[in-house]
Order: C-alpha cells, then structure tokens, then sequence
C-alpha cells in the first residue's frame, strides 16, 4: 500500500513494482495524482486516509515531510508493518499508526520525467523491533544492493549533508546559467564540466577534487570575478563566502 | 609545442597526442614535471623559455592564469602561431609573442590521475585574423565536436559560470563529506545522488530541477538545519544564504 504519489512515491512505487511487489492501492489526496500513478502500479487509486485497505503486508507513508506525522497520525494499522520514507522525520511518529513500524529513506533526489535505478541507492532504514528490521531489509534488497541501517539521529545528519551535496550545487548550477543567459551563453556549454565535477568524486574526495581561482589564492581573477558579479550583489556574496571556504577547507 | 605542464596542458596534450599531432617539446619550470610529461609526449623537455625550439607549426601555452601574460612576454615566436588556453586572460596578452596568436580554451576541471575524453568538452576558441581563427577551429575540431568562437569577454564570463557550476558545487561536496564525517557516516553514501543531481542538469534546466527544503518553503526542516549547524558557523551562514536565494529564483 502507497500513501502519497508525490516523485517520492512514484520513483519508490515503479521500482518496487518492477521488482515483482504487488500494491493494493495508491493514495492521494488529489484525485489526478491517485489515478495516474495507480495505473502505472496496476491497483486502485483511493483519496482519502478512511477508505485506506487493512489487507496489505506493508504501508508506506511517502508523503512531503512536513505532513508526514499529520497523516500517520489519521491512520490506525494496528498491527501492519508501517513505514515513512522522510530523511528528517523521526520514526517515533509512527508510534501511535501501528505497532509495527520503520523508516525507509531513500537517498535521492527525485523529479517529474526522470526514472530512478533503485540499484544502488542508499536506502537507510530503521525499525522498531530487530524482526521488523529484519523484514524491512530483506524488503529493501528487493531494489537496491545499498541497503544500510541507519538511527533517526543519523539520518537527519545525512539528510542535512544531502541538502549540501545535491540542493546546493543544483543552485550554483542554475546562478551559472542565469549570468550566462544575461550575456548570451548557452547553458549546454557547462554540462560536461558539471557531469566530470561529479564524476570525479565517484573516485576521489572532494578536497582532492577541487580546483579554481580560490583554491590556487588566484586573488587577481577572485577580485576581476567579485567586480564582474557587481550587477548581483547576491551572488557576489556567495562568491565570497564560497571562496573564503575552499581556502579554509585547503 | 607545449608551454606547461601542469593539469591542463598534461590533459590536452595527451588527447593532442592521440590525436596524431606531434609534439617538439615540452617546457615546465621543473625538470621532473617536463620530464615527466615529454616522456608521455615522446618529446624533448625543456626548462628554460629561451631553449624553445622555433621550428613548431603552434605554441599552446597551458601554464596558470596568472603566469600567462608574463611567460608570454619572454617569447618571441615572430609569425608563429602561438596560443594561451586560459579562460581569464585576454587574448592581447600574446599581441607582443608573435604576429599570429590566439585562445584556445578547453572548458573542464583537470585533475591528476584522470584523463579526460575531449570529444565533448568545449573548445572556446579566439583569434587574431580570420585565417588563424579557421586553423585554429579545423586544429581544435581534431580533439573535440564542441568547438565555439568567442571573444575575450565572453571567455572571462564562461569562466565565471564555470566556477559557479564547478568549484562551488565541489566545495558544496566537501563541507557535505565533513558533516558526514563528523557524525561517523560516509561519503560513499552520497555518491549516488551527487551524480544523479549532475545527470538531471544534462538534459534539464538547473530550475526545472531544484528539489529540497527552501525550493518547498519547508520552514520547520530549514530550522531544524540551521539549528543542526550550529556548531559550524560558517556554513549555517552558507545554508541560509544558499536557501535564501533558491526560495527568490524560484
């Protein structure tokens, strides 16, 4: 059972159906989102948390973070295995949903018209019993070989070190295309040096990785670059923040 | 003839190579640098800029930005062609090294211990005539299928872009992996999405592909985040500023 049909839920759902796991019913609040993703997982599309089945092995909350307790709180599962897939939420939420419960959290970034291979996506669990652990990692090996068990503690670290590692550097991506549209530049002329920044880092870490005027002390071309960012005051403090790290960081 | 030795001119000089052009010399200010790559070119090192050969058909000087303008006031290449790589420098700088000059700047960050495939990095690519601009294109166009024409002050622009979409995403990493580190998790856990965020830009706009707590205005994770950084002041400072200006581009 699916509950929620957000990018979360869809990537999650996909995988999971394609590795063999049958759903009962998607839930959405909004009518649209209940029926397109239902039909993508072949089971019945329900948009309210009281028409919810009690007939399924495993409920997944995979709803936005900030509603995640709200609607655990709504359900009563009794006794079936419950989970959440939010990085910040805390797996005591699910207390009061069922006695059984646990936290799936996939470590991704997921968008509208991208599919996810599940295959080696951290997915950090946590549960309330070592069976119901147990379970949930043979569940979770079902998509992925990077199954790790993870403490509600340690997995608001990581989320918070995601924000750093995918939100961040996608901002810097898109400040990068907006000083080149205003001198009219493509953004395609970035994307293989944006996909090598990444690359490196499969095999190396980042301090050994970085590279550029701040972390040569190339204070000529720091200053030259300060003044061609005078138009964005914003982004000029970035600069300077950023480049007052990397030598830090050195 | 190679004027460097160091990531950039070893990159190039190597795809150059296997391309089938052949090089004189190599010149670095340090033997074993010149040593070490001639040996990889199968040509000459040389350690002084007056032991140059003038017999080379284009000089590539890949040494640092800031070292370019006073290297190429050393030289006298006469009606050679001579060209510097770097995306800072003007292309007047080599006015004085030769009658012929130009830039021939590759757009990618170069690392040791990693050759890059230059069939798809962008060759930015200026000239001092429209002859030696049509050389140096069909000379580029042997290494690379992304050659573009453009003037001194679009190249300083690019370069810019390019330390928003590379070195600070790469430092972004780099305070990620010390989060991590500090809270006995590791990198390796991120690999995946820092990947998938580089692989989404590829074929999206940076804005179409924004995920995370400030583009959802979830106040309640970004104070959570932001009480989590207390301990390192600096980047809570880079946390609020980057969330600020993902929730004013949005």
């Amino acid at each position: 059972m699916l509950i929620g049909a957000g990018n979360v839920a869809a990537n999650l759902g996909i995988a999971l159906s394609k590795s063999g796991i049958k759903f009962f019913q998607v839930y959405s609040r909004t009518v649209e989102s209940a029926v397109r993703l239902a039909e993508k997982l072949r089971c019945d599309p329900v948009t309210q948390l009281s028409k919810i089945s009690k007939n399924a092995d495993l409920y997944i909350i995979a709803l936005a973070d900030d509603i995640v307790a709200e609607a655990a709180g709504k359900l009563n599962l009794e006794n079936k295995m419950v989970v959440h897939t939010s990085g910040t939420v805390s797996m005591d939420v699910l207390m009061k949903t069922s006695s059984n419960f646990g936290v799936l959290y996939p470590l991704q970034t997921f968008s509208k018209h991208r599919e996810i291979d599940f295959s080696d996506v951290p997915l950090c669990i946590e549960a309330s019993s070592a069976d119901n652990l147990q379970k949930l990692k043979n569940f979770a090996k079902s998509i992925s070989n990077n199954v790790k068990e993870m403490g509600s503690e340690q997995r608001k670290v990581l989320h918070l070190a995601a924000v750093f590692a995918c939100n961040f550097p996608n901002f810097m991506y898109a400040v990068a295309d907006e000083i080149l549209k205003d001198n009219k530049l493509g953004f395609e002329l970035l994307r293989p040096l944006i996909l090598e920044t990444a690359m490196k880092v499969q095999q190396m870490k980042p301090t050994e990785a970085q590279t550029g005027p701040a972390f040569r002390r190339d204070s000529k071309t720091i200053g030259k670059h300060i003044e061609m960012l005078k138009k964005y005051p914003e982004w000029q403090r970035i600069y300077e923040i950023m480049s007052k790290g990397i030598q830090e960081m050195d």
